[in-house]
């Protein structure tokens, strides 16, 4: 049979997040901890930049939560970076067991479902998750060095400086409750073009919601929202369509942080934001917030990756991808369950 | 306080191994399920050849033991390789949630830890835990292509063909028990020079070796084997040597994967071998074995890895390093307890 959907029991205690300029100035920007002006965090190289992102982002965490770090089990973290160095230089001064994740733009949802299985589970009692990416590093490992300046396509997606830091512990006076989680399992439709990768994405999200929903018997209608990480505008509108196809219509509640972090009209962001920074930041700094005053009461959260490399592209290899689930609720929701 | 051992109550159904030509015609040559007597697998690229063994591995260890794909609720999986393609590309066509690592050289370690931990939370009942390293992939990315043959320092290592698949469930059936785990803290002092490897992971695998004595009570002749993963000739020698500045004497039970594979008078890998491959290899086909038979009853596997990047080592930074800990014992040991 299929894997679907695992119930978890844990709540998340914490969460903040930090950008870049961009991300400060577009429809978001008021709801972010931390920005830094020049996307440099006062560091001489925009790889230590990113990594003090996720330094930043996971200490402001622990203090917004009033955690210390020694009451942290585990840290789930990971980013865009050969090696995940963002993640691996940014973390390495916690005194915390460090697990490092490589799931490309799903790497939060990823840390968030470790974490939640292991407390759930009983095997630990707070974990984080940490993941950030950033544009430079982006450009100048999967393109081109920002000097060259190259010309975009209009369905690919910018690269949020983003990063957000989760702490996970169990649901008494969490600020949201973590009621589920499907794992995603990798999908590879043959997409090839890394300049569209919504469309990569896109099936492996279909994948995991649909198993989701059948192992769960919900209906999108049961949720405020289901939001995906980065499939950005092209994505998006391929995932409907394929959940249409299957009978499933969930445009209704449909959004994805890719498409809410940007304003598309004027900061020229083409098929919208992408990274391991942007469903982090968005999820840790304006999702939460909603879950935790009401507003919104049952999400689904997927975080989408794609998991080719420049080097995989050009020997000519399509793009696997993969989607995982949280189903995320207010604490009023505390009565729900998922089966 | 820092963190220590967590119990564990599962075992190792199965695991297989796939190796290159070097390690086939090493010390441990027949122990390796499958080989490739030109290390392509039957690929046309390197990096091809390097998915296939992970591929290869996981299919073998599930045959071994008889486990339909069905049966398996996680696949936990990473290599060397940028953005892991090896573990994405793979792993892609098996029907199994699948949660990418990058945890270098401890991936097999770190994989097995986590699945462990689902495995005994009563989460999920089998996961796999799967890694890889192939020399020309890693020469290429790391160092410089094969082709133009650059000199080796004496203390650096040679990186294992190889790639080593493991099925983790409940301890009844099991070739072996995982007693309990220690996750690794990143530890950073100061090494950079990436052509000594060894050095910079022993003082993390110091580390988690210390918490496990201290948070279980155990000693060293309390095991028959303490075994790491790639440390090699200089950073085995560092390691005994931290120890015993503890107070902790290990040297009459230790003895490293990277160690054991190549013959160090006739196959030119000076320091010893390294790559996730490497550690995953050994532990699946040549310590399991032994712990099946109950020729071993009791040991300690440490998973090391280098956390840097080819370009975090250009600019100058150190090298972060991380050892996962996993204490594995034979049937006979059912009753032994770790605390």
């Amino acid at each position: 049979m299929r894997k679907g959907c695992i119930q978890t029991s844990c709540g998340i205690l914490s969460a903040a997040s930090v950008v870049g300029k961009k991300e400060k100035d577009g429809p978001l920007g008021s709801c972010f901890d931390l920005h830094s002006a020049d996307d440099r965090f006062g560091q001489r190289t925009w790889e230590k930049a990113e990594a003090e992102m996720q330094r930043l982002a996971l200490n402001t965490a622990m203090a917004k939560g009033e955690i210390d770090q020694y009451a942290i089990e585990a840290i789930f973290a990971g980013d865009l970076l050969n090696q995940c160095v963002g993640a691996a230089y940014g973390l390495k001064d916690f005194d915390v067991p460090y697990f490092g994740l490589y799931g490309a733009c799903s790497t939060a949802a990823e840390g968030l479902l470790l974490s939640s299985l292991l407390v759930s589970g009983g095997l630990i009692k707070r974990a984080a998750a940490v993941a950030s990416s950033h544009f430079c590093t982006a450009e100048r490992q999967y393109r081109s060095p920002i000097e060259y300046g190259g010309q975009r396509a209009p369905t690919a997606q910018w690269t949020v400086t983003g990063a957000g830091a989760f702490i996970v512990g169990e649901g008494q006076g969490a600020a949201a409750l973590v009621k589920g989680v499907c794992p995603g399992i990798v999908v590879e439709k043959g997409v090839r073009d890394s300049a569209n990768m919504g469309a990569a994405m896109a099936p492996a999200t279909a994948d995991t919601l649909l198993r989701f929903f059948d192992t769960t018997g919900k209906k999108p209608r049961d949720f405020d929202l289901i939001v995906t990480g980065d499939l950005g505008y092209e994505g998006g509108d391929i995932l409907c369509e394929l959940m249409a196809l299957e009978g499933v219509d969930i445009r209704d509640v449909y959004n994805d942080c890719g498409m809410m972090i940007y304003n598309r009209e004027v900061q020229d962001t083409h098929a919208g934001g992408s990274g391991c920074g942007c469903s982090a930041a968005v999820l840790a700094t304006y999702l939460l917030p909603k879950l935790e005053c009401g507003e919104l009461r049952r999400i689904l959260f997927l975080g989408t990756g794609a998991m080719m490399s420049p080097q995989s592209i050009q020997q000519g290899e399509s793009i696997p991808a993969v989607a995982h689930l949280l189903c995320i609720t207010s604490k009023e929701e505390k009565e729900w369950t998922l089966c």
